[in-house]
């Protein structure tokens, strides 16, 4: 019995024993492995096929899905049956018995590969010498972990031989450490928080994530400063979000910007770091921090701060967090400890107004259930006795000389044309070099003579960062540092002499952001 | 200057500091605050509206969305703007200002009530007795975790003094752990595991709401037994998945009704536990496995098994997981320690095909970056010393005692005509009562003589359960369970007797799933 459609030619045998179905499968299969149905070619209806074979439609009905679960075909809503392209060497003989699975079908089509912007920061395989100078990551010297006193306070709550320290949290967090950060938060400004409004989450990223799944649909609009958090960008983007961008500029985000981008779309929420932003190492200065406020209140913006590193401060006092200050409840906090002090322990909060107390406990619930209870119980512990305070003490005294070591170096051995932040704290700084210096070439060039930092390219989830970098003073000695600093000048140097003798004028000084 | 549309008048003052759209939203928003613009009124086009106003169009536009920042407005594409009906209460000055910020508005609009299957596993409020007998939770006994074992491997690996406990985690986890874990998985037949296929992961949970985003879009079909684990109907709720269920059987998962959910569908995986399954703690005997293998093959079905509490086996063998026999490569596995050991510390693995391992890897980095690095060490160690050999060895022992203890209550004090499953492990089994018992009403009652299980409504999708609950075997001592049981039969026995004198015939024995 021959079927229409261009070279389907499908013979059912009612006598056998494999079921028509599978007959009818095998005979399109077969088709489409031979090129005599092409990739893209349009599949008769199950209707019209079923009719043209003299068998039930369901029977065809079958035959497809089982072609389109083999990855055969593939067919869209209203759309009709398509067949698929065969991948060039996979042979599948006629049952599809000992083909490799195709998986690759089953994953949602989006938000997979654009996702990545960390790809940009890793060195190619072999590239790097052995102990390169680490100017890149925005993450704690862990040579300065407080390992005696983190051991201290681990003993201690172990030695209680509470069986609570290795059973389920609930979704919410330990209720010890939500009241610490209660108080905690307490002294940086934020009065009257609610510790029902307080969630333990594995650390600042995890907070995110969960905000992101419960606003985003794909196609939601999301502001972010330009650059930002390549980390942030992963999560948005997974979620489908379409991200507009604010230029960080030397004192904080433009406000103007995000102004204009709120005549032109309706974003769900703006995602800032109003302290030591990552990567430029900028805080806001309490006017524009005002200003921000205002214009949010004005605007109706929701606005989710990320305070990461706001207890990293070198002069004066902390940031101050946008919550403190957030009169209509319209401020999502996060915040971590995983700058201060661990971030293996994956640690971290997310403060959220009432109304979403409850949505954020039952997706936390669905995601992972809870944060350990042992590692939190102990953070607990190691806050409550002091030794968090002793180490930002000495923490901020390293960091403050070491961000110095860089900020001098920077000055010696950089060129004139360069220009950088020169944050109060936190743990990165951010270069733009000439146009002329791709950053992303530089970087494998740097990596190869020992020197990591982070191109700037994978902060800027809208393309752009070609020029600039990010620098992190706080993993290396500040002889090291000055070491990095020279070799990348050195780098950098050459590759403008090189444009220069190859004919063209000298650079201009680049404005910085 | 008036404008079209029901109700609409707004006057636009050139001389006034206000911006002009600023003022095109007061009045509207003035116009739905006071009823003029009823809830679901379309707003004239910005085309329309700026050419009636003598405005520019941008300034219309910027106006509506501020409104639908505000909450006041709602747009769809291509279907025009829209007035939302104002929440009861709330008052809006014309500002804006002071009034609750809207979150509501914000949230994602699908998967989130649904999605929380435990609400029904939840007593109210002050209705439980002190001391409960908790028949509930699939979870361990906490008084019987080896508190003193894991503090010796916590304080080897701290005495170790290596930082890098403390530093972060790759995505994939510790290379140590991962090691034993295939070791471990070679002990149960799996042979040949690549390590780079193995995640470490926050619990299983995280492992399915990793899946559930790499495959899922809103709307795609996934196959679960029915009944089935509530924290997996979450996640894939959340995800948007539209669940089919197979019935479970006294043997497991209906192979027919499988087959049959593939005549009319595609589903992305089926979701099954061939282990003690949760809430049944039914097993798949070996001939049923090998079919469902046989069946997955033939109609390329990929599956995603969950072999959370595969250790707590009481009699032969430990079930062997369908992953040993996986030819075609089309199983992903779940495990955890949260089972056989401790949940708090939220660990737990995922075994992907190695097509699959970039692209959960790039989520996993997205989602909360890694685990903990100290408690995947202090597990290696811990597994590594012996310890939970030791732990299984005990704790098979203790459960078994408590399996046949509820069994034997239950054979002596539940009605004839309830049936029950008889696992010979796990931690869980299940009744089904006879169709005048409402589980969800005899739950709360249970609940206010100090008796808590787990009712059967929780555990079905699709609807379904409400005469089956789950009883827990695992967390009280013989007595308690035996206790906890009398009183369960009497709160039975006297519904049961209640229904027969207010006219009915005597109920018929139930058939088991």
């Amino acid at each position: 019995m021959n079927a229409p459609g261009g070279g389907m030619e499908i013979r059912v045998d009612r006598a056998s024993t494999e079921p028509i179905y599978r007959q009818v499968a095998a005979a399109i299969r077969a088709d489409a492995g031979a090129g005599r149905l092409p990739g893209g070619t349009k599949l008769p209806s199950t209707r019209e096929l079923s009719r043209s074979l003299g068998v039930h439609r369901n029977t065809v009905v079958e035959a497809y899905h089982l072609l389109e679960r083999e990855g055969v075909v593939r067919s869209g809503v209203g759309a009709g049956t398509f067949v698929v392209a065969p991948p060039g060497a996979e042979e599948r003989d006629a049952t599809g018995r000992g083909a490799p699975f195709a998986w690759g079908r089953l994953m949602r089509p989006a938000g997979q590969g654009e996702a990545d912007p960390s790809r940009l920061l890793r060195p190619r395989a072999g590239e790097v010498p052995a102990d390169p100078i680490q100017l890149t990551g925005a993450i704690a010297d862990r040579r300065h972990f407080p390992l005696d006193d983190f051991a201290t306070a681990l003993r201690e709550v172990m030695a209680e031989a509470d069986t609570g320290l290795l059973d389920y949290s609930p979704p919410e967090g330990d209720r010890a450490l939500r009241a610490w950060i209660v108080e905690w938060l307490g002294a940086c400004g934020v009065a009257g928080l609610s510790e029902s409004r307080v969630f333990i989450v594995s650390g600042s990223q995890q907070g995110l994530d969960l905000l992101a799944r419960l606003f985003l649909v794909p196609g939601d609009a999301v502001v972010v400063e330009a650059p930002t958090y390549h980390g942030a960008c992963a999560v948005l983007q997974h979620a489908g979000a379409r991200m507009l961008t604010v230029p960080m500029e030397p004192e904080g985000l433009s406000l103007s910007a995000l102004a204009a981008r709120l005549r032109d779309a309706t974003p769900k929420f703006l995602y800032t770091m109003p302290g030591f932003q990552n990567p430029t190492g900028i805080s806001l200065p309490a006017e524009r921090r005002e200003l921000l406020l205002r214009l949010a209140r004005r605007e109706r913006l929701a606005i989710v701060e990320d305070h990461f590193d706001s207890e990293l401060y070198y002069e004066g006092t902390r940031p101050r967090p946008l919550l403190a200050d957030d009169t209509d409840g319209q401020v999502i906090h996060l915040g971590t400890f995983s700058k201060m002090l661990f971030p293996g322990l994956r640690l971290g909060w997310l403060i959220v107004p009432r109304e979403l107390v409850e949505p954020v406990r039952q997706l936390r619930w669905a995601a992972d259930l809870a944060s350990a209870t042992l590692t939190q119980r102990a953070m607990e512990r190691f806050c409550r006795a002091g030794y968090l305070e002793r180490h930002l003490r000495r923490i901020r005294r390293v960091n403050a000389r070491r961000l110095e070591a860089m900020l001098q170096a920077l000055a010696a051995h950089f060129p004139d044309e360069a220009r950088w932040t020169r944050p109060t704290g936190g743990l990165t700084l951010w270069v733009e070099l000439p146009e002329t210096i791709d950053t992303q070439e530089l970087f494998h060039e740097a990596a190869a003579r020992g020197v990591l930092f982070s191109p700037g390219a994978a902060f800027y989830p809208d393309g752009g960062g070609r020029h600039g970098m990010r620098l992190s003073f706080n993993r290396e000695s500040e002889a090291r540092i000055a070491r990095g600093i020279v070799r990348l000048g050195e780098l950098i140097g050459a590759r403008l002499r090189a444009r220069r003798t190859s004919g063209r004028r000298r650079t201009e000084a680049v404005p910085l952001l």
